[in-house]
């Protein structure tokens, strides 16, 4: 019984650890002596050892399992100890506690091979409660069920005692370990950039900040990326930069997005695109918890996955590609479908041709749009072979990264397509051979963006550009192309003049990439402290209300007339 | 002439760097061939070599010189290429140039020993223009004389081409590094806490950040301080924190400090007070750029700070100390004093004996504040005594460290001194031999608090404390001793009884440890993008007018009546 517990604890706890660790440098600056894992050292059987951690379970008066972040090990109250033996058997779960004792083999027939340390237990010779847990736990932390992720959100400081938990956050560090360890070797200079911004008309959502000076009515923007900072730092002369920046979007009601997320942001002066794609694929080799030595790299245009995919960001572990006759775009099944109906859930477009195995589309004027649906319609069709018909069309831990390349620079506004916008943002230059084309209107839609994104398996985890580095070229895209308003981005057309270098950058999206490598569903399992979908704490309770006297100092009031 | 204007160039851009680069760590992943320092390879003389920079002077059309940020490199025009010349001479200084050519070494009598590397040259094959500056640089980039620094944070983008700011901002990434690297070492983990969170009522002013959500009226907090988060994490079974901190504080108007700022947060279960000190201290000479072998960290506890040196920030470099007598505070000044009316400045309180080169305040009811005055007066006199008479007080690269112990945990209030609040924060622990004195009111005042500060040459340079992990003490500290409101810590509260670990932690205000360590006079010298005193960004123009349409989006609208 208790080994069947045990063994759901045993196998995973230090599997991503970033490097053994000494009990020199782990019990360091701590009164405690060892940590769990520390007692695998076989020099300290038959002497006294000293641990501390959580009551992980007992049974009786008789013997416990004391658990710390490194493992488990078995404790026994030897019959002598009266009194310690009655408090043991009245210790609640998840206590906080000391176990002295003799470190001792166990007997042969006794050791459990489910546990890292099944062999030891520790003779008892002083047993303590440092700090008596509540009866009760809220959240689950053995690994038999989750608890809903509502409960496990209110109380995050006991969903943590969790393996998976400790596992991820810890991941989390030592990925981000290596990343820096990477970039430094390789010049880099790790830059902290303002959150406390300006704002920018258009683009996403930013939060806005009050601030008490000028009599109210002034507001920072929290920056949504380091992009301007990261552009002046290369005027400047940095010419490797990175940061793993914290980026702010009011985004509230996008269900796997965060109000603040985390990106590994780099910039580097004198580089080109194959530049950028050979740092990022090596700095991903380096980071990666496996060997990725087969893993490539296999670049596709913007066309060419819209064509194939429908989609700028194609999961590619599966083909099912769309295929293309004049009249009409298809996919083929590898199997017959029995309720097509109910695959193509109401969508009266898309039809099934059940003696070719085939759907169906009929192209009308707008193939993107037709593209956009028949690649929706693809990732269904694997969620239903997968589920329903038993076809493994994406394997675990299998890496299939992607670069898409040649996005138009800028493409018409849904409203009105004589006007335009920027595919991505102002900043992307036009590849070489294209600049040119910006001087006459009817070719600005036939301009290639040096813009780049890397996908992995269906998501988009990076994205970047070689910048425009020229003053004029910039105000010609924001004035003539864009028709934006530029005051606020006055200071970097200015940069500009001064001897700007040529430069590009990229940011990785860390929240999505790390969810992707530890194959969470939500991007909220590898964020220590997240939010719901919706932007709530839920353990903190924020956002909340806050004293008229705070919005008196803002020179601020709620106003429910407007929505 | 040529070497005079290098001779200020040549020394210090790579005095700091982290680690020597190979040049092909500097140059991968970019066209660029080689960084500047990298020509000081002996195998490249008589090659071919390109580099790419800017261009810091030149000489009619005869010669020029490139800087990038590792170094300086002259290169030569030859007679033969006329037209190249003739676009050398017309280059604005500050252009970002290319120049190829052939690597030499340069004639015995023409070696510039101002110049790392002086004895080199490049015979040019290749000059190019790659972005010409504007011939008018508003902000002097040279060492000759500093530009305003209004004019420097609003050009902060050239500014960061002076090789005192390049050597600040490199300096910083790679203090950070060692700092990362340390704690690596010693099994702390990396979290990253959220930045929005809820609002703390009482202590510093936070920014609140409105939200959309339930149709207005409900902010996000900027978190002033991880403390709660990583208290959290200790109950969580993270046993050892770090994180490099983005804080934000509204404190407009306080001259040296920024909105955001940067603290090194650590936190750890199963810790004393003496354990952190140990942490603390080896982290310190783990990171600082020189070798502190002599350097000690004294503790002195708050009651002897006050009464030898009138504050809790003592700097110990010079004497001077507050002398008591029954009736009297006196300081000595090693010198007899001139105008000591002028030094006074207009305080009748202290008076100067001219004998016995004493300066004497008399006690009155309240000593604290006598002491504080003293103390202030302590820091006027040896500003004087260095600048008029000469004498040196505090010598450059001094380092006095040290520990402040032993803080009162709760101060009477000012307005109703019956009354009492924490004198750094409520989760401060009493030292565990005054833990019954909180049974009773009369003794509140006389416990001792677990909190330390560390301090360097005058500087709160770090905080922090151990911490109350028993729930019933913590909800009597916030109930009855602070007759605080505990809804907003209602999750913290309920945290500590679910076996929380003992812990303690502290944070290192980064911005001002490297202000010292650099020897400037604001941390704003060694912020990348700081902003003003009052909390503008002189650059971007933050904070800046908002459309009405975001007001309405947050429910909010604009009320002067207020202030």
């Amino acid at each position: 019984m208790l080994s069947n517990i045990l063994k759901h604890f045993s196998s995973t706890v230090r599997h991503y650890r970033f490097a053994s660790t000494s009990s020199c440098y782990t019990t360091k600056f701590s009164y405690r002596q060892y940590l769990v894992s520390d007692l695998s050292n076989a020099n300290l059987i038959d002497t006294s050892v000293s641990v501390y951690g959580w009551l992980q379970h007992r049974r009786k008066k008789l013997f416990g399992v004391l658990r710390d972040h490194s493992g488990l090990i078995q404790f026994i109250l030897p019959i002598s100890m009266k009194e310690q033996r009655t408090i043991l058997e009245k210790t609640p779960f998840e206590s906080c506690i000391h176990v002295k004792g003799i470190l001792k083999k166990r007997p042969e027939r006794d050791i459990n091979t489910d546990m890292t340390l099944g062999h030891l237990e520790i003779h008892v010779t002083d047993y303590k409660v440092i700090n008596a847990c509540l009866p009760e736990l809220p959240v689950n932390i053995t690994k038999y069920h989750e608890s809903h992720e509502i409960t496990r959100l209110k109380y995050r400081y006991l969903d943590f005692r969790r393996d998976v938990m400790q596992e991820r956050i810890r991941f989390r560090s030592s990925f981000i370990a290596k990343v820096r360890e990477f970039l430094l070797k390789h010049s880099f200079v790790d830059i902290e950039t303002p959150s406390l911004f300006r704002r920018t008309p258009g683009g996403a959502r930013e939060f806005i900040v009050p601030t008490h000076l000028n009599e109210g009515g002034l507001f920072y923007a929290l920056a949504q990326s380091p992009q301007q900072f990261k552009q002046l730092l290369m005027v400047g002369g940095f010419d490797r930069y990175f940061q793993i920046a914290k980026c702010f979007r009011d985004e509230t009601g996008r269900p796997d997005r965060q109000p603040e997320f985390t990106q590994i942001d780099l910039e580097l002066s004198f580089v080109s695109r194959e530049n950028i794609f050979s740092l990022v694929e090596q700095l991903v080799v380096a980071c990666w918890p496996e060997k990725l030595e087969k893993v490539s790299f296999p670049r596709l245009t913007f066309a060419e996955a819209m064509s194939r995919y429908g989609t700028d960001k194609p999961d590619t572990r599966f083909g099912l590609e769309i295929e293309h006759s004049s009249e009409q775009l298809s996919i083929t099944s590898p199997i017959p479908i029995n309720n097509a109906n109910d695959l193509i859930d109401g969508d009266n477009d898309i039809k099934y041709d059940a003696n070719n195995r085939k759907f169906l589309l009929n192209k009308t004027n707008n193939e993107q749009e037709c593209l956009i649906k028949m690649g929706k319609f693809r990732l269904n069709l694997a969620d239903v072979l997968e589920k329903h018909y038993g076809i493994e069309l994406r394997k675990r831990r299998q890496w299939n990264f992607l670069w898409i390349i040649d996005f138009p620079l800028f493409t018409p506004m849904e409203d009105d397509r004589t006007k335009f916008e920027s595919t991505h943002h102002p900043f992307t230059a036009p590849i070489n051979e294209h600049v040119s084309l910006l001087s006459s209107k009817k070719d600005w839609p036939h301009i290639t963006g040096q813009h780049y994104d890397l996908v992995l398996n269906g998501f988009e985890v990076a994205g970047g550009s070689i910048r425009i580095y020229d003053s004029s070229i910039q105000r010609f895209v924001l004035n003539d192309v864009l028709q934006l308003p530029i005051e606020h981005l006055e200071h970097l057309l200015q940069a500009l003049e001064y001897g700007a270098p040529p430069h590009g950058g990229i940011a990785l999206g860390l929240d999505r990439l790390l969810a992707l490598v530890l194959e969470t569903e939500h991007i909220r399992d590898v964020i220590a402290f997240p939010k719901t979908g919706n932007g709530k704490d839920l353990m903190a309770q924020a956002p909340s209300l806050v004293e008229q006297s705070e919005l008196d100092y803002y020179f601020l009031q709620i106003n429910r007339k407007h929505s």
